[in-house]
């Protein structure tokens, strides 16, 4: 008995939930209960042919809903009510992409009980919807050979205890004998080791480029870029609690270089099927984690040959004239001596040098100097923008258009 | 900068929260946010020392908040609202148990902002609390050795595409060189291959009762129980529409034993170390996962030496008269002739066949007495039965006693 009546079941009004037991298993709302017929009519979100988005709620008791999305403006759209008490309201048109929308029903966020796509960004939770076209075809999953997504933990020496992490292994690794290079990619403040597989669509944009041959076949590994934390907030122990290191904003370079390098490298080389050297190892971050690739990586370039900084805050911030540094790109000579003042070598250790910021992120004038200056200095370094703010879009574009560039 | 910042956000007015971009990455949040600030004190869900559970909700515009709980009797909570707008309300004091909830915000459900811990279930999302002491303590995360958990895919020949499923593997896999027994576990109606793991804490589970060293070790395949879906809905493709089977309700058992013992197995058996031969296999299923485990797993007894039925309809639901077969448990009969006729031949075949339901389960009569009946006609057969009805603390309780029982 499935039918459609479980996308329907939140809609009823609550003296008509409560005859049913929340944590049963669709029982109850097969085809002769009244609740999924009544709202099979009801579609939200519908994406318009011209990429306009109508969401529709029924909320007959509410006095307003609005919805917030992250489209551009970020503005909340008043959603209106007709005389049953059904609410709706059509964004102008849309680029094709996720977009991510949660209602506000009364003051309160609540998810679109008819859009079983939900998110989750660290703590929060919001509905996505894909505009179809060829920008975001590669966030679709297809009909494309899948590779595996592996969580597993790895010990990790200064928490005594282990670590979760997930590992991409592309499409026909397993049966297979083949050695791969390793992207170890790093989520930002706020994220865990699901945000690039779940905000990032990882493994979905992943298994496309290969299948098109647009990249080089490679294990990506993305780890908790927390040191301190064991597991996402829901996987900790104890469960019902906040993991160490939440809180406290500190930022422990040290901690991350020896969690990296000394501990997640190799356990990751122990396990799986990876071609040894730095030419076959990448790290790459964004925001936070950008930090921590430029504060472990650019320092350990023995270890690494690719590195990816993603809307770094490192080089300032349009929005807080305090986090702008007096050196500028310089401060990357400090990470790493000769690394600005001996460009020949960088470019000879660096196989790929790659910078990537949103052009409505308050940190692109900055960033995009930092890395003119670079270049100017003679660091082959690539730099790209991208549509949107400080935001997975531009993320999400970040890994198409790095994952082709690395292990050429 | 991370701070609590992350789980307050969602608490804000609509307005304060149009000032930042949903999509972002915990960016506007930080220590000198007012938002994260005002809100800190607001905890909930709280968990008493006696197991009452208080929730609250900041929530100034709305005019009636309950919470729906799976507690037992199932009653709406109406929260009271204080004059500066703050609505709470405290359960009875709950069994040690996971428990899951929903805000309903005006008629609309909406998930408790304040607690990231969410479960999904088929398309539906809530909020889980645990409330702590003995018999829940397999259920909350732990500091033991964890097993690892891969998402991979499996070709289906009728599908003619690739279907995803979840594999748990012991600690001691990855990097052993051992082999192990397999179970193959089935979810119910509306679930997918995530359910037993988000909702049946599987993985946890495991891991506790391996460390502890009360179970065999060995291998949990959770596929999709539809053997006509390609993935759980938000990993179809196209990722915005249905997989097919959705609302067809129908049932194809032949589907199902074609996938799983033609397709599902052999992947299996090619790509991990399981131990061979029909003595280490089980299949077992919850609902309409019981249906399919005894139609394919009783009907295949020269694959599967172990069987696990839980919360099974198919002998009779006491709110539909017409669900009660003429035959009774004789209806096992029909799928595996010989099976109740020759009780000798089957006790020598089956090492472990185990039932399990709810008390408070409509089926529970009619399963009973088929188990009974089973019995009686010389079978061996493990009868259990646990507190609650058609849900899932049932099945986590089933997990824990029939892992312990499998393979010895």
């Amino acid at each position: 008995m499935r039918l459609f009546a479980p996308l329907a079941i939140l809609l009823v009004p609550a003296t008509l939930l409560a005859q049913q037991s929340p944590g049963t298993n669709g029982v109850g709302t097969g085809p002769g209960s009244p609740y999924g017929l009544a709202h099979r009519t009801v579609t939200s979100p519908e994406v318009l042919p011209d990429g306009r988005v109508t969401f529709r709620l029924v909320a007959p008791k509410a006095t307003e809903v609005l919805v917030q999305g992250d489209w551009p403006g970020g503005l909340d759209l008043a959603m209106a009510r007709d005389a049953s008490g059904q609410w709706s309201v059509t964004t102008p048109a849309l680029q094709p992409e996720i977009w991510t929308y949660t209602f506000v029903v009364d003051g309160v966020p609540a998810l679109d009980p008819r859009n079983y796509n939900v998110l989750r960004d660290g703590t929060r939770y919001m509905n996505w919807v894909l505009v179809p076209g060829p920008a975001s075809a590669l966030y679709q999953a297809g009909k494309v050979p899948h590779g595996t997504v592996t969580i597993t933990w790895f010990p990790s020496t200064r928490l005594k205890a282990a670590r979760r992490m997930l590992v991409y292994t592309p499409p026909g690794y397993e049966g297979g004998t083949g050695r791969y290079p390793v992207l170890y990619l790093l989520h930002g403040s706020g994220g865990d080791e699901h945000a690039w597989n779940e905000m990032g669509s990882a493994s979905v944009i992943l298994d496309h480029l290969i299948a098109h041959g647009r990249m080089t076949p490679m294990i990506v590994v993305m780890p908790n870029a927390y040191w301190d934390e064991h597991a996402a907030l829901d996987h900790a122990f104890p469960r019902t609690s906040q993991p160490p290191g939440v809180g406290s904003g500190r930022r422990d370079y040290d901690g991350n270089e020896q969690d990296i390098v000394d501990d997640l490298i190799p356990f990751v080389e122990k396990h799986y099927r990876t071609r040894p050297g730095r030419e076959h190892r990448a790290l790459a971050g964004l925001s936070m984690g950008s930090g921590i690739t430029a504060n472990v990586g650019l320092k350990r370039l023995e270890v690494f040959a690719s590195i990816g900084i993603m809307s770094a805050g490192m080089f300032g911030n349009g929005t807080n004239p305090a986090s702008v540094p007096p050196e500028g790109v310089m401060l990357l000579e400090k990470i790493s001596p000769g690394l600005l003042t001996n460009p020949a070598a960088t470019n000879a250790k660096l196989k790929l040098f790659y910078f990537s910021c949103g052009v409505d992120d308050t940190r692109i004038t900055y960033f995009t100097k930092a890395v003119e200056d670079l270049q100017r200095r003679g660091v082959k370094a690539v730099l790209k923008t991208y549509p949107g703010a400080h935001e997975w879009r531009v993320w999400r574009s970040s890994l198409v258009d790095m994952a082709q560039m690395l292990f050429k």
